[in-house]
């Protein structure tokens, strides 16, 4: 593609920039294929700013002409196109005002001299700021001098995982789905009990929701009891069965007894889902399976709450009353203690009842994975370190299946209407942070790791959060033509700013406590530019470094 | 007074205690005149826990008999009395439940064998831990080997306060209410404008409600200006002047051209104070003094506020919309946002405005030293250290005459009618977290000081926060016979223990970001025994012990 074309005016000079933090600064603004970027010339020192076109969630335009007439015209990306033909056309003497509204939730202005540079800028923001293939996009082109294409890509295969487990006679790798066409969401190979073979799992995967039949994603050391996630089983209006689905279910538990289904959705929902073909695994055909219902949002109602939490982190009224009914509103931290609920729910029946469990809803691309791997945080400490986390993140996400392309295609400020979209995986990160907080010492990665992830996901220069399957990622050639974004976060340079400096390994399991008045507001995140958090930021860049020169003096 | 009189039962075999954060306990009981000791023998080592009765703000009864009967009792020191007469009378077999709520928010519960013990008991603790007469308390009883009573009593005098500052022609030290009879509230010695004789303090005395006559409280060396406080002017319904009162205000403005009053009373309420003998500096006798009003609450809000946050805290319903909805309920961020913000005026008139500003509101002995001090704190660096906070807490709350006595004469759980009690004090202290966890770096103290502030303001083995006034102080004769907390805070041990390990002094004034979204729960104080902090303080603590070796080390 030609990024030239949608490119009419490449360059303004006299550009006033505002943002958060900063006194206005007066520039040059430079429109490329990918970024935006500002420079300034402050006698001898030049300073820069670059905006990836990414990161712009949502843009405002409003221009102004000589009579002081002023339009405000708002639009996100495709979904409203601003029309040229409704502005006065005086450009000589006009400019106008951009607001850029980013995902990482950062505000920008930027004023332009000339209303018909400021359209020009605005219309190919709103362009480039969406392209829809994944080829164009920016990881595609960016090319570091410290990284290689040669790198290595990823951290670890569901192989090594495999080698990793104990028990191996009970379990075994399989590679039934080596060309994605048995789960075209699931990685190419898979664990599954050892006395399942992989006809039957062809015919489970026709049984579940997108063929995600149920496979291993974790083994507790402790007493061999593990955490199997799927999607629903398709039993529709009339209760239909699968036997093999049934054999399946049995050999995980075989002669522990009893397993545990959680269904991430009400058992209304659960009931209601058979209407439409899917369902749950009834009593009567899983008679050693209990399950519980613990209902998780997810899609538009998550996405809905962080527009409004967003909103009011940003509502100035300066009134307690209205700022805590807002944060009430958004039902946000509901959600994150949901979700801490039921990994808590999970890890309990893991480790003090000694008991296999199964997690899904529907898709088992959302809320399953959350709840597994919060519950692995929780009982595993090798998730607890930055490798590990990142590891984590690779094969319950990456790997799993999470459509981090739809999910993120927009954050809390686009106007566009809403499809896919859903903050689940910022979810996770901030019930991760919620872990952290509450366990201070257990984790060996800090806040800093999960602001950048946060920042990731939705505007990257690496191609690791591309696409919405592992499937797809290898059909547009991510692994050959861009860089890994965990593999970068594991260079020493980068490590040492993403551990945590109080890190104490502890083998025991972290039991959130789930009280509401336990659960914070993630400020770190949600009002990272509203706020000058920059006296905190100090103060924990200065601990920081006393903790890493004490530690290195002894 | 003899306190064995009213204890009937001293001692109780196998009682079992249950508090937060430890496995119950069974041992033996005891009630002397100021304490409950608690002692189990544990094989070899003996556990003892010692509380002391005027810690305990409420205290429930139950008692069971044979026959499975069970009644609830509930009272508060002297406000309700349990009728013995109304229980079953099966001593031998029965037993009884006490519960304890104590002012530091800590929830405790005695399982006592034997009804006629458990009441016998209770009628103890109710009678004791709410004594009237200041010298039954126990800070007259409290003789540690390590202190003396001849150790100096406070840590500074008006006078050492006087000789501090500059501009000594324009201020001077009046000794008019050396015997405390023209204003039972302030101390022996104030500062006053140099112009301004002991004949005109005289009669603005008579003018001020209480006879608080402005009295400088801070003077800015960066631009002489100053804060000064009082009580209303007793203007009434028929808008009465005091000539003397116009001049005093003039004398502090004298040469800078123009005051402001910060009134923390709304306007409306200044003009109801009218009609029951108080009111306001009106525009026009007091020209040259620009009237701001900034409504704060006090007394039985303040008091009720207080109470709904501790319910809230204390709410186990798991709802994360309930717990913000009550929070929000509450008020108490209100009163928190409110205070900081007055204060944040108060200084930027100060600072930034260059104006000398007079504080107050009706009786000028609550909201008036909330806002004076927090100011300081905002302006002065010398406030930030831990002597210089606490010489802040002497001048500004015991010598100028907040009535700790009544305010603080229960706390949030007491089912006592309330008349004068009023958490401003905690309050202070909340106000003082929030600017703390701003500018983590800008303060000597740290935030166990404060939790240790906020307990001792209500039960204390010292004689500080007694009474309501220096008067009564040295009436009661406090300052000789009890220790003073302050001096014990600043000895080398404690000193350690209480000292912000991160502190760099700043000359800045520190401005606290006061939008609703930037202030917290004080979760420390106000969630401390209702989820389990341990894991926050360990590394906490893990913190302070490596900066401390790391700055040993340098």
């Amino acid at each position: 593609m030609e990024f030239s074309e949608h490119i009419k005016t490449a360059n303004v000079e006299d550009v006033v920039l505002r943002r958060p933090f900063h006194p206005p600064m007066q520039g040059t603004l430079c429109v490329t294929g990918h970024h935006l970027l500002f420079s300034n010339r402050d006698g001898d020192s030049s300073r820069l700013v670059l905006l990836l076109l990414r990161n712009i969630d949502a843009i405002e335009k409003s221009v102004e002409n000589l009579l002081g007439y002023s339009s405000l015209f708002s639009s996100t990306g495709q979904s409203q196109r601003f029309d040229i033909s409704v502005t006065p056309c005086v450009p000589s003497v006009s400019s106008g005002t951009i607001t850029l509204k980013c995902k990482d939730l950062c505000v920008l202005q930027l004023d332009i001299p000339g209303m018909e540079e400021c359209l020009n800028i605005a219309r190919s923001i709103e362009y480039l700021s969406s392209l829809d293939i994944v080829s164009d996009m920016y990881p595609f082109f960016y090319r570091p001098l410290k990284l290689s294409l040669q790198d290595q890509w990823g951290l670890s295969s569901p192989e090594q995982n495999y080698a990793q487990m104990e028990e191996l006679d009970r379990w075994r790798l399989s590679h039934v789905n080596k060309d994605y066409s048995v789960c075209p969401s699931y990685p190419p190979a898979v664990i599954v009990p050892h006395s399942i073979d992989d006809e039957t799992l062809l015919k489970v995967a026709k049984f579940r929701q997108g063929g995600r039949f149920p496979v291993l994603c974790y083994y507790h050391r402790k007493n061999g009891m593990v955490i199997m996630r799927s999607s629903q089983p398709l039993t529709g209006a009339n209760r239909k069965r699968c036997r093999e689905d049934e054999l399946l279910l049995q050999a995980v538990i075989d002669g522990s007894g009893l397993g545990y289904i959680i269904d991430t959705r009400s058992n209304q929902q659960a009931q209601q889902a058979r209407m439409t073909g899917g369902g749950f695994e009834s009593k009567s055909s899983y008679s050693c399976w209990k399950r519980l219902h613990r209902q998780l949002e997810r899609g538009k109602v998550l996405q809905e709450s962080l527009i409004k939490l967003v909103e009011a982190c940003g509502d100035h009224s300066h009134s307690v009353d209205r700022w805590l009914s807002k944060l009430e509103n958004s039902k946000w931290l509901s959600h994150v203690h949901t979700a801490l609920a039921t990994a808590g729910l999970l890890a309990e029946c893991v480790e003090r009842d000694g008991h296999s469990v199964l997690v899904h809803g529907s898709e088992g691309t959302d809320a399953t994975l959350l709840v597994s791997s919060l519950a692995q945080l929780i009982l595993d400490p090798n998730t607890r370190t930055l490798d590990g986390f990142l590891g984590l993140l690779e094969r319950e996400w990456l790997l799993a299946g999470h459509p981090f392309q739809q999910r993120c295609a927009h954050s809390a400020y686009s106007h566009a209407r809403l499809r896919l979209e859903a903050p689940v995986f910022v979810l996770l990160l901030d019930c991760v942070w919620q872990l952290a907080r509450q366990f201070p010492l257990a984790m060996g990665f800090s806040e800093p790791l999960l602001l950048r992830l946060a920042m990731e996901v939705y505007a990257s220069d690496y191609g690791t959060f591309l696409c919405n399957s592992d499937q797809e990622r290898c059909a547009a050639g991510v692994k050959e033509r861009t860089h890994c974004l965990f593999q970068f976060l594991l260079k020493p340079s980068e490590r040492e700013h993403y551990s945590n400096p109080l890190y104490e390994p502890t083998e025991l399991a972290i039991w959130p406590s789930i009280q509401p008045q336990s659960l914070q507001l993630w400020r770190g995140l949600f009002l990272r530019w509203t706020q000058h958090a920059v006296h905190l930021e100090k103060a924990q860049e200065e601990l920081r470094n006393l903790v890493i020169e004490c530690r290195g003096a002894s």
